[in-house]
């Protein structure tokens, strides 16, 4: 241990500001590695460490019981860690040059000033509110265990029946699919023109259409006028297009801004993402203070840049190791961040890691895409479900720089192998090799993540190039459809000659060779083989539609779904 | 492409030796690269492209159709790919000089002899057959889809109430299982002293008691002496110790040999595994003939040296790189392998990948291991299951060299992170810093992945390390107790001081600081946080038990959990 600036080891003071996710594993962190310091959490809501993910579920009823979301409490704190958790008591000031905190109580009453050698700021973020918020009983936001108690002691009293959610994010659907499970009707008002802002079309498509077929009641692209009456409990959500929705409860979730006053005030310094800025062990400006969760900066992976996170995995990682070097002026580095993230929505799982199409174009880095249909498991084996996976590919070198996948089953472990690839800077080559656990039960032989890798690898070979499934099949292209006459005909592509694959070596000579040709089929895979064929064959110009009619047909620029 | 030894590409004669796995696979993709080749499939039994993998859950009715078996046919194959597959037609020597095999049909006529320019031997494995073999109309092995019809057949005439099956291999306990299922009792005889030699003694020692738990009779250490009577239908299987085990049915699972005749006898060089070998594009010593699958090595990715993978995957992936490079001269090289595996026993799971302990001691690998318990997804959303991840890495620099996983859920996701690490060359600080989806549903904000590499940067910074579960406490060692009383009362641990964790810090002056010192727990957690508090309050010598007394009364020398 480098002791330089701490002459006094034993009497290390030591102040967490913030008790839940990264404050508190710093604090439990920093007394593993220093059995001396002295560890004080301050924590401004009633609770430290509360299970803020799980708050969603409680709402529904998935979680039955309200104390399995306190997930540790003040008392565990002292007796096992020695841990001085103060709840209700609000950090208002930090004076660096007396290194003293000033605090309040929660009934704003001034408290004796709290002094620091090492200070970790964990306040966190708070939920923004939109222009249209007003003082309402029923206005709420889920971002608290309060909120939540708020929230339920509502629909309980006065029987709700209908809700508008405002804002399609992850923690919004899981908040639509819970009430919906309460026999909720619920509307769903999204001002983009799409769910989930970080999942690309191809699969947001596919949850806002099963979002409809669980009865919810979509409205993208609808920002929120106004909530009318002006005053007393809302009984309809006004659009700027004029709509009006009637709703017993309003939920808005429309993001978090950092909760950066304290460190403002400090004089910290803060990053381009609006967070506080922070070395990779967590340290700020000031080296004696530091900052870890949604309040700070993390380093992403693909860009190497600055982002706030804002999940709760990295916070309780950063948490971690900034609480091992405050304690001991050591620690290994936080890992960059990718931007992982999954949410279940009914029957549907949505995932996604590194960057996304509209990230990916917004930074200006070149990038290719493959998206492949194949079952989770092996497809003999009871219980296969159909899976999709997207890969987002650097076109000279292959490296991964992004992928979402969507299913019933088995997201989540795709999209851990892809975040592992992208930890490690690897590329869709790496991915078409790894060696993963194969029993009918769990996989195949080929994984879904090998057959996407695989599509890729073709696709930078040239063998043949894919094209994206929005591209334009007017003009001068020989679009060939090599479905099954029964297939076609249940999902036409106008203007395509139809040759069923399994026909295609006795017929491609009806084709003309001269023609920059594109092969569709449903998913791409046979597509594949047929253009393969072509080029083999001697055809100029042959590409493959990038995820088949079914990606194309979702991708098509008509209205969405349903706008209720 | 480079041309050079393949005069008219046109006429590229590709002849491929085996049609399941690696040799179908190698054919698709040798027709994508060349539209042109004739392609030619010589399988000696009735099928291509079998699920083999399938064939356990056949036999328990879990996969109810047959035909779901047979994932490609002959037609297909024609149709699609033009290639064409000729079953029942064995190749029974390779002429390398006039560059032709001589084949005989399935009665053993000779039929004309096929040239090639290019050649795939993908001729697989064949169960071994030990020294008490005979033959019998009810001992059999479950290899191919007729050994399955034939011990269907059996079972169905002759009202098999029991069955005894020797080997504890993966598909021994895949068939186990599935016949538990349909009621029958089974006698589980292996001559080693554990199930699933790949597995390390701590998750085999679960997966034994599971299996007793369900019913299964449980003979380790046992080698069979003889089948009885000497001839016609078995009665009963006689082990050496002079037991006799009655049976209905004998299904032997002794391993298998790769099916090398064809190569050797064309005097390709074997390797040092005892397969074919062959560089990284699958080509062996005669450049115009690739091998594949089990008959052919890969590269360990943890020795980087020549070994028999004898699995689906890799046999996969290897067939259509070797395609690939017979029809254009040009693949990606072939990945290595890490003897991924993985295999559902009842409601457990069982997984692993890269080296297990058995294989770093025999190879002189230092290594280091950690076992932790977690729970597969966040401990308050409901359905949590217990999972245990275990770590093995290199005492330096933290290099992940394998990793075993075991529980009802999630087992397979995080041997596959694992496993993508391996390939990577990637170390427990990567592990602890993967950005990895989470959401209640998937995982916790700190994965069972993240807790066991964070337990194993712990152990290699030394706070505290790591002392192996089975290690003795004798002597003068102060063994400290952190578990509550009950615990402890339950699960007694002779010696031990007592001390439950949160009361550690009143009272741990009643220890000796001098002593060498053990903490001990449940699984290890509450330990380590006591260890860290001994060796910060000046303790000169504490260690933390690896994995608790939960791994530690499973490891104990004892009877296994039963003998039936």
């Amino acid at each position: 241990m480098n002791s330089s600036d701490i002459t006094n080891q034993d009497a290390l003071k030591l102040v967490i500001i913030g008790g839940v996710a990264g404050g508190a594993s710093a604090a439990a962190r920093a007394r593993r590695c220093n059995a001396a310091a002295h560890i004080t959490i301050l924590e401004k809501g009633p609770h430290i460490s509360f299970a803020n993910c799980g708050l969603p579920y409680h709402l529904g009823g998935e979680i039955q019981q309200r104390s399995k979301l306190l997930v540790a409490t003040s008392e565990l704190f002292w007796n096992r860690f020695r841990i001085d958790v103060r709840t209700g008591t609000e950090a208002i000031r930090i004076d660096r040059q007396k290194k003293v905190v000033q605090v309040r109580s929660a009934t704003g009453e001034p408290l004796p000033s709290i002094p620091y050698d090492r200070l970790v700021l964990a306040t966190g973020a708070q939920p923004r509110r939109p222009a249209f918020w007003r003082d309402a009983p029923n206005l709420f936001h889920l971002w608290t265990l309060e909120d939540l108690d708020r929230i339920l002691a509502w629909i309980h009293a006065h029987q709700v029946q209908r809700v508008a959610v405002v804002g399609a994010g992850f923690v919004g659907l899981e908040v639509v699919e819970q009430l919906s499970g309460l026999g909720i009707q619920v509307d769903l008002i999204e001002t983009t023109s799409q769910v989930l802002a970080p999942i690309d079309p191809c699969f947001a498509r596919s949850i806002e259409s099963h979002l409809v077929d669980h009865q919810v009641r979509l409205h993208l692209g609808s920002a929120v006028q106004s909530l009318t009456p002006a005053s007393g409990p809302i009984e309809r959500v006004v659009l700027q297009d004029g709509q009006e929705i009637e709703a017993d409860l309003v939920l808005v979730g429309a993001g978090v801004q950092p909760r950066i006053e304290l460190a403002v005030q400090a004089g910290l310094t803060l990053g381009p993402s609006g967070g506080v800025a922070v070395n990779r062990f967590g340290q700020t400006s000031d080296p004696q203070i530091y900052a870890v969760g949604d309040m700070a900066e993390s380093r992403h992976a693909v860009t190497g840049r600055p982002v706030r996170a804002g999940l709760a995995g990295p916070a309780n990682r950063a948490g971690r190791i900034a609480g091992q070097h405050a304690a001991t002026d050591a620690a290994t580095q936080q890992g960059e961040v990718l931007g992982t993230a999954i949410v279940r929505v009914f029957d549907l799982t949505v995932g996604c890691t590194g960057f996304n199409q509209r990230q990916l174009k917004a930074e200006g880095i070149p990038f290719r895409s493959v998206l492949i249909q194949a079952a989770h498991h092996a497809s003999y084996y009871p219980g296969a479900k159909p899976l999709e996976v997207e890969l987002l590919y650097a076109p000279e070198s292959g490296k991964l720089l992004g992928a979402q996948a969507l299913g019933e089953q088995g997201v989540d472990k795709r999209i851990d192998i892809a975040a592992t690839t992208l930890h490690f800077g690897g590329t869709v080559y790496d991915l078409a090799q790894l060696d993963l656990a194969y029993a009918p039960p769990f996989g195949s032989a080929k994984d879904p993540i090998h057959m996407a890798a695989f599509a890729a690898c073709n696709d930078l070979a040239g063998a043949p190039h894919l094209v994206q499934a929005d591209v334009d099949l007017s003009g001068d292209l020989q679009v060939v459809d090599v479905r099954t006459d029964k297939e076609r005909e249940a999902m036409p592509l106008e203007g395509a000659i139809g040759i069923p694959i399994d026909s295609l070596h006795d017929r491609w000579k009806e084709l003309d060779p001269q023609r920059p040709t594109i092969v569709v089929c449903h998913s791409g895979k046979r597509a594949h083989v047929g253009a393969c064929l072509l080029q083999g064959v001697g055809f100029s110009d042959v590409r493959n539609l990038n995820g088949g009619m079914s990606l194309r047909t979702r991708l098509a620029p008509k209205a969405p779904p349903s706008l209720s």
